[in-house]
């Protein structure tokens, strides 16, 4: 998928889910400080938007899986013929493979099964983890620019790896599920960049050895970083709006004043439980 | 040990710990929870199973050593007679040593002396660490392909290393189970696929210095990723079944739909012990 | 800004920051402690200082943009003409944008916004990150003395970065407070040092390549460490003494024994907790 | 001071902290459980003890930097004239003046001032880390196998510095007091093995380059390794041993049966808490 098509596509995935988690994730929090007050449909409703979730993802990665298999130049599901069959497709195929794990540890995280707790967010770690592994011995031997702009993929990878396992051990931490949400999307904003800039839509190649060009590259990310910040301020803006506007506000205001003066997050989650048996 | 032989038989020995681990593991976890609602011989049982798993160790480790000294071709305890003798046979007698102090750790900490809780865990991530550690500087000089392939198993031996330690810490959580388990028997199959890469049952050699080979390899240990997931899987979903079949599930339902809506590990673990004590 | 003047002016602002954390935290910690026997009034005023510090923040940043921007050969706001235009000047911007970012979380921690505990510690985690991001990338191609002057830099820039990370999620720990403190005076006494080796006042250039200046360096910078640790114990000092002064200690005494006694910071908080229950 | 001296001078200094703590801690864990049974003596006891450590430690660091200046090859504190005056001096100097300031912190920690909690652990952790960063642009430009001894010592200081870092964290967890005392003995073994190996007692040296005296020296350090565990675990023994015989054990069996049962090291301290709160 060396083109510009082949950066898009897992770009527009990788923006589709941050957009989504930070959108999800806020409403998940809003909806979490109203049940307190009385209603009790959110846990079934939150469980089957994470079902759906699931599924989204192990048929994208199912799709994902048998497109690189078996368009016209792929490998239709050989491996060796004396020598390897398009090393990149199986490559791709792997990658695709564990975020169809990670769907299917969404699917059993929400099912009746004791799985461990975490399970979910350790499998999502993971896939993000493969894909940078896959992804670090992937880049050598290119030109400067290529394996320069493709490194600074593996920051939003690993970065969002390591988000995601604390996430396992400390579910629900809002920071954290922010962090997630702007680390996909860079993710996602930083595939397009790097199709543009290998793949240039005007037809002119960015010189590859260029030290200024290099630099440029570093600072650009820094900006996407910025960009991811702000969508998901936006989303998180609009959600907090709009659940304000629809769902009336009537014991919002005592929490809110109640999360400013607790100090950890911990100790936070604990004076809003109980908080909740007194309004009961 | 350079020839299949001696690759298998560690493989075996990971294999064989990751294994039984994947069902010991979700075994306890099931007796734990059953256990609130009124049987009170499992600590006790628990406590056996891991006195033998410790003399096991010890056993394996002392054989081991003896193995690697008194080999035919093997040092005979003989360490220096004007240059270093055989240090491939005294580095693998040191990696044994280590799990045998892990076996020693985990028989002191089922037995009534107050030893520092985590012990038996920082023991097992220590013999881990060693084992990695000596593999580190073991694997330099050799060609392309044997320095990436055993480079690889630093990732099972350093990562299972680092969960170890964690559960030092965090004690009976499931998740740092489940990966640990995962990563053993990885450590275990990866050993055989070192075998069988280096040492060709079929006689043909692998290309050292093939880019194509070392990218499949690298690929390859993805696979063997999804495979010990799999395994590990099956594992938890024959003890759950069993359990489930054989032990009844009087007070099962309750405690799952306790565990769904429960958010942290930490807290969950409160809501169980309160739990207990209602039912009691 | 390769000059003196451009390594004191940021050393400065760190210097300012610095000073001015390890004069409020003890500060702050001091009435969290005399707030339990009676006074109300600190939270409300611990967070105008809070908002105060974020305009403030937003301000210089803002002005440091400018500055970059449009000094007599800045670049104007032009990005590229043919080559890229003052890379230096926009790599300085994207910087201030970020602590500019930081600021803004600062702000809008403290406003009734439902915004995730810890944003304000997680956005100046990043913005340090990201100094340290662009100087990592920045100082290649350099004389030995000046990289490496200029890599021992990153120590307190990624030794800050993740100090602060820690505080989103173990928020008013005490020491973590002390150890941003002490990292940003580091950061500001060494951008000073920077300044005098690379620009000398006296006009004697230092031997960029000798071995000796680097070991020299290297030590310059623990004693570097050493005096912003006394320059923050001198502050504590002084605030401890002035509020003991000026507050009266009337349930001083009590509390310093309780936090001498308790032994984790989590259970002193709890006893702190439940001592302001019986003092009400 | 390179020599053999110079390097069994620090190392017996390890050495001997090492081994007071792996007697100290276990002692204070005793005391920690028998006081539960009503003798309320121990803190007072415990703060003297941690009193006597600092002040022995601000006055060992104290004799190390002035023996440092003012030995008749030393510095006598002079820094510059023309080039850097003795720099190895005023590195050993400096590596004390930061154990000084940890035996400063200490004191400051067992008085009664309100200084952060866990200021002594993270002023050692400090001190060690500033070892080992002097000691990493130290051992540049020397042979492979002085080199390589060298860079070993690395893994017992930085290793020391994490756990110790740790420690600041979790106070009086008993496992990482067991690690802290088992690298401090390691540093001190390890120090001793540089200097037989780089100053050997009976004249022959070693061949600095062969590779087999390298694989040697690794496999070595493994040994030092189990040798410090082993140390620390004869003391544990004697302590227990000699704890039980004189202080008698009327409430032992129950507080170790109860360690037993619990999971976590913190639900530990809080069942032992409740406990004690039955006993009075």
């Amino acid at each position: 998928m060396a083109n510009f098509k082949g950066h898009a596509l897992p770009g527009s995935f990788f923006l589709l889910f941050g957009f989504w988690w930070s959108v999800k994730h806020p409403l998940q929090q809003s909806w979490k400080r109203r049940q307190h007050g009385g209603r009790k449909d959110f846990p079934q409703l939150s469980k089957r938007i994470d079902f759906i979730e699931g599924i989204i993802k192990i048929f994208f990665a199912f799709v994902g899986i048998m497109a690189e298999q078996f368009v016209p130049d792929g490998p239709h599901a050989h491996l060796y013929n004396g020598e390897w069959v398009k090393p990149m497709n199986w490559q791709h195929s792997t990658m695709y493979l564990f975020y169809g794990i990670s769907g299917i540890a969404d699917v059993l995280s929400v099912s009746s099964l004791p799985v461990p707790a975490g399970l979910d967010r350790f499998a999502l770690s993971l896939a993000l983890f493969m894909e940078g592994f896959l992804f670090y011995f992937h880049v050598h031997n290119r030109p400067a620019l290529d394996q320069h702009i493709h490194s600074l993929l593996l920051v939003p990878v690993f970065g969002g790896s390591a988000s995601t396992m604390l996430e396992a051990f400390m579910r629900g931490n809002s920071l954290l599920e922010l962090i997630r949400s702007s680390l996909a999307i860079l993710q996602g904003t930083w595939f397009y960049q790097i199709g543009f800039v290998l793949f240039p839509l005007n037809g002119e190649d960015w010189d590859q050895e260029s030290h200024g060009n290099i630099m440029f590259i570093t600072m650009c990310f820094c900006w996407h970083v910025a960009v991811a910040l702000l969508i998901v301020a936006l989303n998180y803006s609009v959600v907090w709006w709009v659940t304000k506007r629809c769902g009336g506000g009537h014991n919002m205001d005592t929490e809110i004043s109640l999360r400013k003066t607790t100090h950890t997050d911990s100790s936070s989650q604990k004076a809003l439980l109980e908080e909740s048996d007194e309004d009961i």
